[in-house]
């Protein structure tokens, strides 16, 4: 088309983008040669080895099968259930699936090299398995939902870049909190969530556009743009107790965080359902609230979820998440795009910013509540820290809501560097005329010939004229 | 639109849909707050202090292991599955989608404390864990079936409400088939499917609308309509192994279940493609036949499939219930229309009624037929009277066919109860006019402005003129 | 619809596909009921038996839990990713998940009993359990494979057909391999990828249609079926760690091969990104290759994944085959039409057959490579003939090599005699002017009334003449 010749020297991808990915494979190769090794349940010699050693551990033991499941569960939600959601918007859906599956992909083998240098080396190797690829898809997790932040706005050569920094700052401020102040944070309520959901807001403002209006147009959903997003919504509701559970403790904890999850998110759908119509003049429903919405219930269980939250207890924290969420959408979305400068594509403060930190403070509260008397000899199951006899629930608590200002720091200012960086005229972004649109990066069926055309072409008016 | 204006008193959900929610949501965490508690093997202390008394139970005894990846699937059929299944409609995905989205979340809540309840409380408490999440999200499954039947001619408040009394009488069936007459019905031929499905047909029956042929141009499929619920039936034919196995007893009836219940659905869709082009005068083939019949076959194994089923039987009662099934959308469901009064959108009666009845009937026939000499030990493993010393085989196949009596009792005076309560004018149904329409309820992206009008008034005659 | 009328002769599928469908199916029952038995695991005397001989065999240890889990992973890639990936075509999204839903169910049955009529009877008996089922699901992604050379070019009779020759000769195949030579090859590299592409490309080879350019207008995608296909590709993307994993030993070969695919795949995608944009000249991104090469790293770790190839290897190994992927679908399909007369729909050479002979080869060097140091005790576990003294490196990578060979027969001269069994006139294939296109063997919706003809009829012109 016109625009797209003219736009071709800024936005063309042919050696940016090409340039970029070999060469963060070859790095990644490279580090993952001279780094990674099997561990101990992936390693030929060494799980045969440690099997003779000890009658009693048995093929059935290997980590894999106690969290397999719950990987290929979270594994899902990155790539369907991210990729899916983010398929609302009327002409980017390829964008939306497809970057989500570069810049996962790309995540996932960064986040494994960075968070196994500092989740401890052994020997000076990182050791690999299942639990390691749960956890770089967390961490990859946390780019996807900056990502929602700037959707639309951004070049692949872009988001790249930006999962470079988050990736790398994820792993430090996770270090922080799980290795020096050996908080619980199993679904990643702070870790992930608020995390990734601060670091986008700062990185949408910093890249601050006057002139988006020239896009809003394309800045909405078609009919069945709708339903897609809706896969991917469904997924990521249905495998959210896989989610928070993957990486807890075997049995107990991990069977209790699947079904506290699961309640949780039962009580936010209806809350959304009601809310959405509440706010509606007309008491109609609204897909965004019901896309996004419906899933806070997830995000504000992810602190507390393996504790002895009580299905009752879940409900209720669940029901406060879908509440606020759809206010947000409502009320306060619109106010941080005018009065704060913060475009927010998919709205992630309200999916993944407030629940996030109404997670956190559920969790410092719980773990605050934590006894004895309730949790018995699984007291130590869930808080580490029992066994090294430091444990008492108030400290607890207290150590629980600083790592939550510590994540909120940690994402504002990586998020504000970041920002500057992605700033830099060279990625090939988007202009003002052309966000929200397949067409720049992609090519895009019929745009020769044939039906799409129909879709662009006709307005309102046409149609009046065609029926009169 | 227009229409909307005027229609605006009678179907505004403002303030019914969001009260009915968060009244029922608040007495749902009233009563789990009363009621609810974690079981032993979801419990801190439960499951950790029995794991000290006995050295042989480890973690990986723990239910969840057994359970959670069936539960998962189970999950993706009760949200993808029926939800997506039912977007074949043109105009109504949303609604498919996010009215399955509800009143599941709803009455998954609410059949954890009927059914718990029903089938045993520990010192006056429920107790929850993996197993109560399968039974839950099954006694949804028979709420969604019923959906079906009323799809595209009722509100939300009106679907709550009638999932309000149906998983009520669900959990009453259950009880007097499971705990009274001990029989079996792992996969739920009759206590889901037979039950769920003549429910819906008696409510639909009691809502039946004389002039809904003024929606009748809605009340079809386009073709992407088609594909979207194409994912639905796909993963709801993967899954249904799991459906079935998800709570029959470890080891061998787990496998055995899952297996009977693969072969049994594989036959059945070469049944489904046969006669679906059979029955059709060019020779073509129906997607409501494809997206439908094909799925009979997982139904009607539902309660033979833990049995010595063998995959021969299997694979026979799967072919003659893709056979019925098709035949019944070619000859019955117009046939219960015009002289039944019987209007079932989706064909319920072809998938779940029909193939439930004969599910009940090779049950009570293998049931029947069963003896120490084929099972072995295994007998009272899937016959769990056996131990009690009370089992013969042609005593049990009795109960199985008084079972099917007693649930087609059920349902059929259930269904016309909750049909006269769903008649009263308060609920906000559609007007005739406005059946199988999203923008009653719903945003409708497009509507203002832009493609979407298209498809609104873009008739052939129009495309004529254009052509000419 | 006119065209319809005077094909009715040839393609009318009324008897044709019935009479195929069940004479088929009541085959498959007979031979089902004289020699297909429960195994060990799924009878109910059999499995409680062993169960009392030995107090440490418990229900854990029932092969089920081990492989289920993987059976529906590779379950819904069979079924949803092979279906949903060839919905790419703008108007044969029916007959794409359509007839891979029936040549699947059909294979999955028939590749039960040759499978297991090659691999070894019991007293005459086939037994049957959860491996069976992965098994059977394996030699039915060969026939899925194949599919996707003819795609849209073949009536659902003449799929049947290649089904019952191309299963016959995968299960002789994959005997000769396994059993014969003993090699290794758990995620199908050679059996299944590499023998299912070949064998396919020479049976469309065979089919030639010089005038297919007829149907070229629907040879190619539109926006919502490329994110239909989307829907495809990234679920055989997420599950094909389990694909690979699924029948491996228990243990750390399951686990090391599920790790391995993953890292494998997410290099193979970064190099698909960087290749398909540098080989467009405004360096946009192409669906076809993101739809499809990124796949080829799962491919191209079949044979050696299950090794100590490690993640840096299998890194490696993924890029390659992600970048050959991509160029062969820029440069070698074309050729391989213009010049060899293979009108390949998919590029299944691209995705299945390059990545199958490339994995081939890296499995013989990883198994020439192998020794007692690396793999410890774990080396019978990985090589089966080293129990047996038979084993040594170079020989072991020489019958890997053989195997390669041995495949590539099978599948050229397989396919060449399928593929003369398939131009009998007799199936009612499409004309070349129906190619590509769902109304000859579906009722299409809208066909008669509504929005579905819009998109048939107006053309740019005519939209050019609306907007004016």
């Amino acid at each position: 088309g016109a625009w797209g010749s003219t736009m071709a020297e800024s936005t063309n991808m042919r050696l940016r983008l090409p340039l970029l990915c070999i060469i963060l494979e070859v790095i990644l190769i490279i580090l993952f040669g001279t780094l990674v090794e099997y561990n101990d349940d992936t390693h030929a010699k060494l799980w045969n080895e440690n099997r003779t050693d000890s009658d009693t551990r048995n093929d059935h033991e290997n980590e894999f099968y106690y969290r397999y499941p719950s990987f290929q569960d979270v594994h899902v939600m990155i790539f369907v259930g991210f990729g899916f959601l983010m398929t609302f918007l009327q002409r980017y859906g390829f964008s939306s699936v497809g970057f989500n599956f570069l810049i996962a992909a790309f995540s996932l083998q960064w986040a494994t090299l960075m968070q196994g240098f500092f989740h401890g080396l052994h020997h000076g190797k990182i050791h690999v398995g299942v639990t390691s690829m749960i956890n770089a898809d967390f961490c990859t997790g946390s780019v996807l939902i900056s990502f929602g932040a700037v959707l639309g706005k951004t070049s692949p050569v872009q988001l790249l870049v930006m999962a470079i920094f988050e990736v790398t700052l994820f792993a430090v401020n996770e270090f922080i909190l799980l290795s020096i102040l050996g908080v619980n944070d199993a679904g990643g309520s702070m870790t992930i969530h608020t995390f990734g959901a601060y670091f986008g807001l700062v990185v949408t403002r910093v890249l601050y556009r006057p002139n988006l209006d020239k896009s809003k147009h394309r800045n909405s959903s078609v009919y069945h743009s709708d339903l897609f997003a809706m896969i991917g919504t469904i997924y990521l509701w249905m495998f959210w107790p896989s989610f928070n559970s993957a990486i807890t403790n075997y049995g107990d904890p991990q069977h209790r965080t699947a079904m506290n999850t699961y309640y949780s998110l039962a009580a936010c759908t209806l809350a959304t359902f009601a809310f959405s119509a509440l706010v509606n003049p007309e008491g109609k429903l609204d897909m965004v609230h019901i896309q996004n919405a419906a899933l806070a219930g997830g995000v504000a269980v992810g602190t507390a979820g393996e504790m002895m939250l009580t299905a009752f207890g879940s409900m209720i924290v669940g029901f406060l998440a879908g509440t606020i969420s759809v206010l947000g959408y409502k009320y306060l979305t619109p106010v941080l795009e005018s009065k704060l400068k913060i475009q927010d594509t998919c709205g992630i403060h309200n999916l993944h910013g407030m629940p996030g930190v109404l997670g956190a403070v559920v969790g410092a509260v719980t773990a605050a509540l934590a006894s004895p008397d309730v949790y018995g000899h699984g007291l130590q199951r869930v808080f580490a820290d029992v066994e090294t006899g430091k444990w008492n629930p108030q400290s607890r608590g207290g150590f629980q809501a600083i790592s939550l200002a510590v994540t909120l720091g940690m994402a504002l200012f990586g998020g504000l560097i970041t920002g500057f960086i992605l700033k830099l005229p060279i990625y090939g972004a988007p202009p003002d005329t052309h966000c929200f649109e397949d067409g720049l990066y992609w090519e895009v069926p019929g745009e020769e010939e044939g039906h799409q055309e129909l879709y662009e072409v006709a307005t309102p008016n046409e149609v009046e004229k065609l029926s009169s």
